[in-house]
């Protein structure tokens, strides 16, 4: 037989996390915490399970953890979502997304996104028969040391064809934030296009220096075209528990839970009852920027004692790092050589790119994950300084 | 925009399980215990939790579920899948369904499906752009109380366009199971066209009256053109922890590995290495057969002495149960009456039939589920008899 999807292989994050286990490196690659969740949110677990929460729970979610959802939306951005008709609980943010680009793709059918991207996008939207569509972000320069998104190309892209527009902010991997010029040119672009909107914002509550993530929850007109997606496992360092979640208005909703019924039907039940708790106390997601935003700085002041050259990072746990004092060879094999040589894992960016030859030449950048304890990150310093 | 799946609306069991709800009715609807997973079982979970399983597991699964899966396997019929290369963990059965449905099923392509059926498959076959074939099952008649496949109507209904056949034993609604001889025809049609079988063996540790379940990895004709799944919710008591699995040789498990990763990419970790400890003593799903016969026999011998007449079941937590003697209502129509107005929540088995208005008028049936405590089922059975 033929694939379905002949270019898929296993994804980055998975080999660069069994190199880093092979060779016992420090993994700063994949995007998890080296640390637990809170001892008060695994008690909740425990309380949902003795309780007798372990049988399916409602297809799009507990109400509890819907109506806390809608109530943090509103409270954060704005616009109020229906618990009932407008949030679903999803396995991770990747169904999310899954179900939404299996919901709206038909064979054929256009979807723009920015690159660099993640990895799920591509072939998501291969598996429905679409047709990717890539506009690239003005790389960094001396001058401009952060990637940035030009919107007149995207609106150029847009098109009849086009059925939705995929973006990704606080981005990964660049960290760059949506500012709210962002939104106003985003604006105008679903004003004239009328186009849907997915937007990944599984990193919104990290977000530095004292800046608001720019939701697209937060303008009524885009709101309306959006679909807006979240998840747990970024914000409560539980990655391994699959708990996401999209808001989108209620005809949109309506079909993502169509795919979603029959793609998992629904989502661990005590996990659900306990993050429903767990988020009535606004405190653990609002205190989430600083809590990463020193692990930030003390990468970024190690990494500067180094010859690589770190870049800035506005959100997300992740940050980027040049590379080109150190070697000429191209992102992927420079990044095995740092995991099994040196002793750190990390991800090439060359992993974003939809056309890896075409842009390696053009940058020599690793992607870091911060979200590790203070002494992860400084043993990995040392390592560093070494190279 | 149009709809991808325009026909589908909640599932039934949501619909009626909710009805139940609504209406405090007693709820043998949907298909899930009202008791408690093992203690043991849950205990492990909080192990899990406090030990760090709380970031993202392997994609395919930890190790040591993965070879427990394969132990198991082994154990009970006979084949050996590399745990490695050949069980993918999912979240639960659905996904296994819904990622082998998309990894194969091209647009065009036709699926063999046997009616009854879960609701499942023919929105999952859609959203691939596959087109479904439905075989009917040779209703119950007075001599013969059990439902029956039609092998040579299978054989018949498989053309060079066909890509999978799907079946599903023990069987949901009907609970009829496979038997030697049934194998012995569908080793005949793979041999003769070579057809991709997905075999939902779901309720495979659940078979009444000393059988043992025919899976599809009893014959190694069968194991190398078949994916097995099954799901721990169903074994377990867990159905609200979406943990399943699916079994398939190892070409055909990378293509389905490759939807898993981008679907939902992994399964809850403390999950995992909670049923990883527990799936060491044989014993729970040895003996769970025998634990839900003396159900059915209980619900069986009830059911006698009301105006319904329960039908055999060989296999699942399922019954059917003729109500002619009741009523002419179509059977969605006395599901609803039996739940609004006599406090017991049903499942019509219209809901399992593609084309329900053609087949309505051939049967009386609602399904029954028996896995829940014997005060229920006696509490049932009380306004039962009284219908
Ligand atoms: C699903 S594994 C990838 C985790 C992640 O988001 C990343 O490392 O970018
Ligand atoms: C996923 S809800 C349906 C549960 C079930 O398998 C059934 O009731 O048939």
């Amino acid at each position: 037989f033929e694939s379905k999807l002949p270019k898929v292989g296993t994804t980055i994050f998975t080999v660069m996390s069994q190199l880093a286990a092979e060779h016992k490196a420090i993994n700063l690659g994949q995007g998890f915490p080296d640390f637990n969740p809170s001892a008060d949110l695994l008690d909740q677990v425990v309380k949902a399970m003795k309780d007798g929460h372990n049988q399916y729970p409602p297809m799009a979610g507990i109400p509890l953890l819907r109506n806390e959802i809608s109530t943090k939306m509103k409270a954060m951005y704005g616009h109020y979502y229906d618990p009932d008709t407008e949030v679903t609980v999803t396995s991770g943010a990747s169904e999310a997304l899954m179900a939404s680009i299996m919901a709206f793709v038909k064979p054929g059918d256009e979807v723009v996104v920015i690159e660099p991207f993640y990895d799920l996008y591509i072939p998501a939207i291969e598996l429905a028969g679409g047709l990717p569509v890539i506009v690239s972000m003005q790389p960094p320069t001396e001058s401009n040391p952060l990637y940035q998104v030009d919107w007149q190309k995207v609106r150029a892209a847009v098109t009849t064809k086009t059925r939705m527009l995929i973006i990704n902010f606080p981005h990964n991997p660049t960290g760059i934030n949506l500012h709210e010029s962002d939104l106003d040119a985003l604006e105008l672009i679903v004003d004239e296009t009328g186009i849907l909107v997915l937007s990944d914002e599984v990193y919104e509550h990290i977000v530095f220096d004292g800046k608001q993530h720019q939701s697209l929850a937060r303008r009524e007109a885009l709101a309306a075209n959006s679909i807006v997606i979240s998840s747990f496992g970024k914000t409560y360092h539980t990655t391994g528990w699959k708990v996401g979640y999209c808001c989108a208005p209620s005809a949109l909703s309506i079909e993502i839970r169509k795919v979603h019924q029959f793609m998992v039907f629904t989502v661990s039940s005590p996990m659900q009852v306990a993050l429903a708790h767990y988020m009535k106390d606004p405190a653990p997601y609002l205190e989430l920027s600083r809590f990463y935003q020193q692990k930030r700085d003390r990468l970024t002041r190690g990494l500067a004692k180094t010859r690589f050259k770190p870049m800035p990072s506005q959100g997300t746990f992740f940050l980027l790092a040049d590379y080109s004092q150190i070697s000429n060879l191209p992102e992927a094999e420079f990044a095995r050589k740092l995991t099994v040589q040196h002793g750190v894992g990390v991800i090439p960016v060359a992993a974003f790119y939809g056309r890896p030859n075409a842009d390696e030449s053009n940058h020599q950048l690793v992607r870091f994950c911060f979200a590790k304890q203070d002494e992860t990150l400084d043993a990995a310093l040392d390592k560093l300084a070494m190279v």
